[in-house]
């Protein structure tokens, strides 16, 4: 089966080539890229040599190669709508890694996004790719939406509490680590060393854009409109992201409910692992994988509820993730060339 | 003026003999080891070469060298007490730098830290180490409880909000990001390299030992009992404590009201930084220093009052924080000494 | 096929699982331990959580597990060959990545690390591991001594040259950076994060026991004596050598003389990747990875020829060069298991 | 005393800033910038805040403010010169911390950087400024070269023993690691996080630009025409170089004749520190202060000789070692305002 990426040479491009070029199943058939057409990707990539010979070339969304049977698209948020629309009005099966396609109401986009919506009726045709909660509208969507880093982190612990009334949603507090790697390949202030190492700091206080897609989902999943405070913070490592959410504990929560609730949604998921034990997640164990790992506590002293999880951004929180709905959308096992270990250290 | 280190050789006593060959106004009289008695202190610590040439010994509390006016003492807790309690019945100063005469509580100490307290009157004699809060007090003090690194962070940014009810105390949630530092120099899996590097942590949820002081500091303040909800977070960087607070806003709240209050306390508090424009905190920009930079903001949208204050662990939160209770305590401007400013990267 | 570890669970005896356990070919029958007997191997390794399984046990040489094929053996020099021995005797293949079989000279041993060799007979029928260089040997070995990192990153560069006289080992001037995971998991104040972070020093000046095999095997290559001035440097990273070693330029030495060595030597060797454009080594390009990149120069300028090589110590440098040792002698080819890309970044 | 600042907001001028804030003797009258002129100078700077409040203002070279006893240039090469000229005619001291002035040789600086000389006539009447070995002509300087950073860093070790005939500067080879700060603050590909974090990395193999002027120091010192392989790498850290030189040993050199010298030289020297015990130099104990430390050892075996020195390239390297040219050069000992010590970890 040939997949191509548009947008292959920033970093969820690149990871998308490195497990695509692993993948038993797949062949990559294009690298999208105007910065580097014509340049061989292992020059770009120096991780790849060897095997990432192929050259990025430009390639028109009008004109597609022949039998593609799938397209991932690792732009940025808007430009990413104006390449998607005219490959999925061809009929192209479509993994869109940006943000134009996530949120379902086309307001709410263009408020966070600043930017018009090219084809509203398509967000609400899109399914919103998190394997472990849309896996059968997965197998039958053409256009799917990979969620964003921190929702992911963020969804997969709250998703099935909130669901079955474990947590109702009031005064919910998420703060999140995440590594430099989320803010791209581009040079700027904000990604130099010398800026990043030896120092934290919060950022985006209220304004991060992924809040609408946590909230989105979060609101479907209870039934109601539910509102957080996600505070994200950047930490000195290269990938990675901690999320830890506080919220008050329902009448009678037990650590029991918790933990059975989780084995009910994910006992049987390849890349959840549930830490039952006294074990605390930390991203150094998921980096480089597709597991999400998560905790739970129940504070008797405080009242509250206290989840943690950990991915790695740019793969669980990715392109891992994206090649995770690209097995769905193409009916294979879900973790089909996902199998990566972690290195430690 | 002549002082002493009991403790010298962790990286607290090393910062309080760091800072103390730099101070103007006091001779560092002996520094006190058992683990290192007899070395020089330059060969323990290589930065100082040249510069702490002295020799560590091993210092009886019943039998300090003459002419002291003031002890530090730099060990860990439960072991700290007994080395205080006969120096300050002699009638020393002592400015303690472990968590044994924080609490006023005495079946609160033996609860966190699971061991008889051997004077308890002293709980609510000694001072709590807080400048910018209890001045006056620290200039009659003859026994300071230097604050937690935690705690201070978090203490000033929420101490004046709180005192003026502008912060009502009901869901505070707070999420800290630390260097390692704050876990000693004792080698052990927790602060190897390998085990930190590229790697973000929860820990402690629900159970960290700084989490009574930080309450009883602010049910003083506030008048009532106040439970926080403490999480701190180990971050890949060598100093430096982000907290960031969450909390209902009270009814009313603005930006304004928030930073008059702060104006009002701080304004001409020598180690407070209050970002005023857009900016957020940052470690890198205090790391070296006894600032405590410190934002606030309202986020319309969700209802919450969120501050972040930014401070280095072994400095403001520990040693800076100690010579500036000693330069109150003995009399002089409370700046002297701790003029250090960060460098940059 | 069955194979086993002996020392399983220090940073080589864990990457040997990690890889073992992603393998095609081979089952990894038992994972030896004293310090973590009885103890699931995951709960050591959060890496490995859901996949390493089995429990740590303490694994008697005399009396190993029915039907293994080949042991590993990955304790520390001295203590490995106490194990060596008896498993050997009994027939059994092995891989030890420990120094005790590398030196093919008894007093060489003796003299550097400074212990006696229980069977200096041994010495001369072990194979060195270095499978560029060994290979049909290797097809034959029965005790293979796996080489040290820094040899391996060093070796590689240096023998085909050697070899064709393009080096005459006249002023060799190595100089090599390595991450802190060379030391090991054992907490000490070398390793400790704070003591390695934000630092960079030379250490072992003359005295580095990786010396005397270095010298071994250029010596052979060269069929005379060569010294080495060997200097490795500690830097603040996990993983990753990189070498830099300076020499005189022979005479009418050309770029394109040693790139022809190379080709002839390397040009199909899986692992090995010349970057004959102007590209030079990097240690994240190779970190997770087998790779081992060679860079060239020669300075008109200055006549001396200079080479650059990088490697992951744990996988080039130790635990995947062993798994590559035990593909020839159990007649598979070398790459199998061994395809893992390097993430970037 | 009034000094100005032309090129302020790059990491050298920075620290300019940072170090003649807490000057005792200067006043710093002007910071100049094109980049954020008007711009509050601590709104670039975090760690600054509240203490560099003045405005950055680009800064006339024809048109000084009045009364500036001295003028730090703090600007790239080629871009330098055409400042420092004008403003040296008019009779202005200067400090150039760019390479503009530092080689004798017109030809030479033509070649190695690539741009023509603006004024050659100045080229010999600059003063190198390196402190240790030019204090008398630094006192009558009218416009100083402050040295590169890796000069800086192999010079001090080297020239005492060039000079002596201890190093006959056959086969000097030296390898340095440095922190990414060299590269400036402009972002770029070289200098992002996730470039140079968990990473090492040589560059300018034989091509570096701190070349000629390490040869043409050590050709004076020696007397005769010294050449130098010089092998940068970077390593993932903020600041800090550490350079080791290997070199034949000369017939009956000693460890004590090499001591012997440096005290001659260096033992009254007050940012020269000699680890004469068994220590070797490490680029944290000099981090944020103007030492170097020096270490140097005999290998028997091998017959060479092996210097090791760590600075802060910032300081001792740039910025440190410019005030302590000001301070030679405006009649105050050389030590005024850089007592700074490093803080550890």
């Amino acid at each position: 089966m040939k997949v191509g990426i548009m947008g292959a040479t920033g970093f969820t491009g690149a990871e998308l080539v490195r497990i695509l070029l692993q993948h038993p199943e797949v062949e990559l058939a294009f690298v999208d890229s105007r910065t580097y057409e014509n340049q061989q990707f292992d020059e770009v990539y120096p991780n790849l040599k060897g095997k990432a010979t192929m050259k990025a070339q430009s390639v028109d969304p009008e004109n597609l190669p022949e039998d593609m049977e799938l397209v991932f698209c690792a732009l940025p948020h808007r430009i990413s709508q104006n390449k998607v629309i005219p490959m999925h009005d061809k009929g192209m099966k479509i993994i869109d890694l940006s943000a134009d396609f996530r949120l379902n109401d086309q307001k709410t986009y263009e408020q966070w996004y600043q930017t018009a919506h090219q084809r509203p009726e398509l967000l609400t045709k899109s399914v919103y790719g998190l394997p472990e909660w849309y896996k059968d509208a997965l197998k039958e969507a053409t256009l799917t939406a990979n969620p964003g880093c921190f929702p992911t982190s963020i969804l997969l612990p709250l998703l099935p509490l909130m669901k079955e009334g474990l947590v109702d949603g009031k005064h919910l507090v998420v703060s999140s680590n995440t590594g430099i790697s989320g803010a791209g390949r581009k040079p700027s202030p904000v990604n130099l060393f010398s800026q990043v190492n030896e120092n934290v700091r919060a950022y985006g206080i209220g304004t991060h854009r992924h809040t609408p897609e946590i909230e989105q989902e979060l609101s479907l999943a209870a039934g109601s409109d539910i509102t957080v405070q996600f505070t994200p913070h950047l930490v000195p490592m290269d990938r990675g992201i901690l999320s830890t959410i506080v919220t008050p504990a329902v009448a009678g929560l037990t650590l029991k409910k918790v933990e059975d609730c989780y084995q009910a949604y994910y006992g049987n998921k390849p890349f959840i692992r549930l830490l039952s034990n006294d074990a605390l997640p930390e991203t150094k164990a998921v980096k480089g994988s597709n597991f999400c790992d998560i905790a739970w506590r129940v504070d008797e002293r405080s009242g509250n509820l206290i989840l943690v999880a950990a991915i790695d951004n740019l793969i669980k929180g990715s392109s891992g993730e994206a090649v995770q709905n690209m097995n769905l959308m193409l009916g294979m096992p879900e973790e089909t060339g996902l199998d990566h270990l972690s290195i430690w250290p």
